[in-house]
């Protein structure tokens, strides 16, 4: 037994993983995937300036990087026309969800989510003790005029909003957001991950002010840029809540190369061109890979698609199973009724074809 | 105004920055500095063989990085003797510091550390609106005698202790460690931060097993191993404590690359050796170089030397400033007495040549 006296919130939560990562799991199969299709990370890579950026500055990785990332939040700033001081730049959006769950969750503290929406946002609302309030999808979207129903029902501090969501692919116009976001209460914040933003249609920003005091959107370049590993998100919000990250935040944390990745990726907007562009073709793909082995692909706004197979939880749990022992990597939502859906991330065309291969063959055992 | 409502405790505590970096005061001065000897890095760099290994590893960058760290974890309990299940690893030592004062410390608790020692602990023991109580050091050594008086004196939770110690690099045997833990109160956890315990004379280490319940060690590849902007750390202690940061931490948070180089740097013992060479080298030009300019080197057993500027801390305020003007950057602690000193990095011969040419200057501008 430690000896370390745990708090009695610590005491009361499992030790857990939001996710079983790849690794793990190739580790537990004895085998390297065939098609990593189930992270929704970009097999396409980042742009080759931000690989070759990041290698240089791999020379000097003796030195910290910079704590305010000030070039980055900086051309940051540039690219959206807002000051500096509505960006802030983390480790990745989980780590700046921590932070901001840490800002403003306490014990017994309300916060609304989706039922099946992001399980890391869950995982730090539990780490801070509060209470979540989930609300049902609607017709595989998130549901905002009804989790802003919920806000005000149980006095929530936060709203989780994914827009394009995350698992389902689903997306709502922008101007529609921001009409809805008359009826946030008084004391809500409406949390807004954008992480899929780059693969949506024009339109589905939300078209208001980034230091709207109601909002805080959370972005990466873990998706579209292709840096997952670097660990790269940032925030953009009013400078009153950009500031007080500085309470919590590791203000040492973020890797020093990773830093000049995302800033090189951030400016060869040529190659984010190239990448929406494959990413697109490939849901296309996995659309009609779908629909050959009767499955029905949903409609998507990210770098994959959530594939209803038509049968219930149990069935698409199965499926998964069988494409993993073939060494296909997928995931899926974990509520009924978006349980009976699929999701897969839209690798290379390889990747796809290994799919293409493995998912007849997956789904004859699992209908046997 | 953002309409987050912060918590309680977050509304009570400034936004703050720990340690202004080096980046900044670059900017602020408008130049480069001449000598970077302010924030203990290793200019000497890390293994070549840990900085192919990066770069070989950002070509995979676009992937997610094991969330669970398994190759390094296990390379470090395999260096160790000790299961993989007494090991994590995370975001530099900073980021598990935060972890650990979250698990332990809520509102009210108390928490013991020297005046003058870690301020990044303190940092995070404020945001967990821990109490923290401050023993003076006693001739330029952490006091764990009076440091363990203090923690049955105010019930601790957590008794943080550097050894090797920063900011004055003095540092106690292991052995008498081992002996003073006897006192150690029955629920108070020694946070043993061993940052740079490569660095230190054979005996240096504590000679109790890993996991005994009463430590947690700290230790990290920022040092030593000249990777401090990679952002790699790993924490030593019994399984219970170890399981609990799964609970907190931020699962996905570690670089990929960045894992991948530490363990290359772990496996190059023959770099480390060279590079604990060049710093004893370092050490003894620093102390020469105080000497020459009638100041007074301390003892180190780090990769810095803290040198008594022989006058009160305004004096080597003014003198720290004056080298600053300089380009040479040097950090100092905040505390009387210990600020009567200032800190001097290691760094390679040329910037050590340019602090020597700088100091009488800077000794004269202020002594004027």
């Amino acid at each position: 037994m430690t000896r370390a006296r745990f708090t009695p919130l610590i005491a009361s939560l499992p030790s857990t993983v939001p996710f079983v990562g790849p690794e793990t799991l190739q580790r537990d199969r004895g085998a390297d995937f065939v098609a990593r299709l189930g992270a929704n990370e970009s097999a396409f890579g980042p742009s080759p300036r931000a690989v070759e950026a990041m290698r240089e500055a791999d020379a000097e990785i003796w030195k910290y990087g910079d704590s305010s990332s000030h070039d980055l939040r900086h051309a940051l700033a540039q690219k959206y026309g807002c000051p500096a001081d509505c960006v802030i730049v983390g480790e990745g959006i989980d780590g700046l969800l921590g932070n901001l769950v840490r800002l403003t969750v306490a014990t017994g503290d309300a916060v609304v989510t989706s039922e099946g929406a992001y399980p890391t946002f869950n995982y730090h609302v539990a780490g801070c003790g509060g209470t979540l309030h989930k609300v049902p999808y609607r017709d595989d979207h998130e549901d905002l005029a009804g989790l802003l129903r919920m806000a005000a029902d149980c006095n929530a501090k936060l709203v989780y909003f994914a827009n394009p969501d995350n698992p389902m692919g689903s997306w709502h116009s922008g101007a529609s957001i921001a009409a809805a976001l008359e009826d946030l209460p008084e004391g809500a914040l409406l949390v807004l991950d954008e992480a899929y933003l780059e693969f949506a249609p024009a339109g589905t920003e939300v078209p208001l002010p980034l230091d709207d005091p109601r909002i805080i959107r959370l972005r990466t370049f873990s998706k579209a840029y292709g840096l997952a590993g670097a660990r790269v998100g940032y925030a953009l919000a009013h400078p009153d809540l950009i500031a007080a990250f500085d309470k919590v935040r590791n203000h040492f944390g973020m890797n020093r190369s990773a830093q000049i990745a995302a800033l090189a990726a951030l400016r060869d907007e040529e190659w984010l061109a190239k990448v929406q562009g494959k990413v697109k073709a490939a849901r296309n793909r996995v659309g009609e890979i779908a629909r050959e082995n009767g499955l029905l692909p949903l409609p998507s706004a990210t770098n994959f698609v959530a594939v209803d197979c038509r049968r219930d939880g149990e069935f698409a749990r199965a499926l998964l199973s069988a494409l993993l022992e073939q060494g296909v990597f997928l995931r899926m939502p974990a509520p009924p009724p978006l349980d009976r859906c699929i999701r897969i991330s839209c690798g290379l065309p390889a990747e796809l074809d290994a799919l293409a291969g493995a998912l007849p063959k997956a789904l004859r055992h699992v209908t046997r």
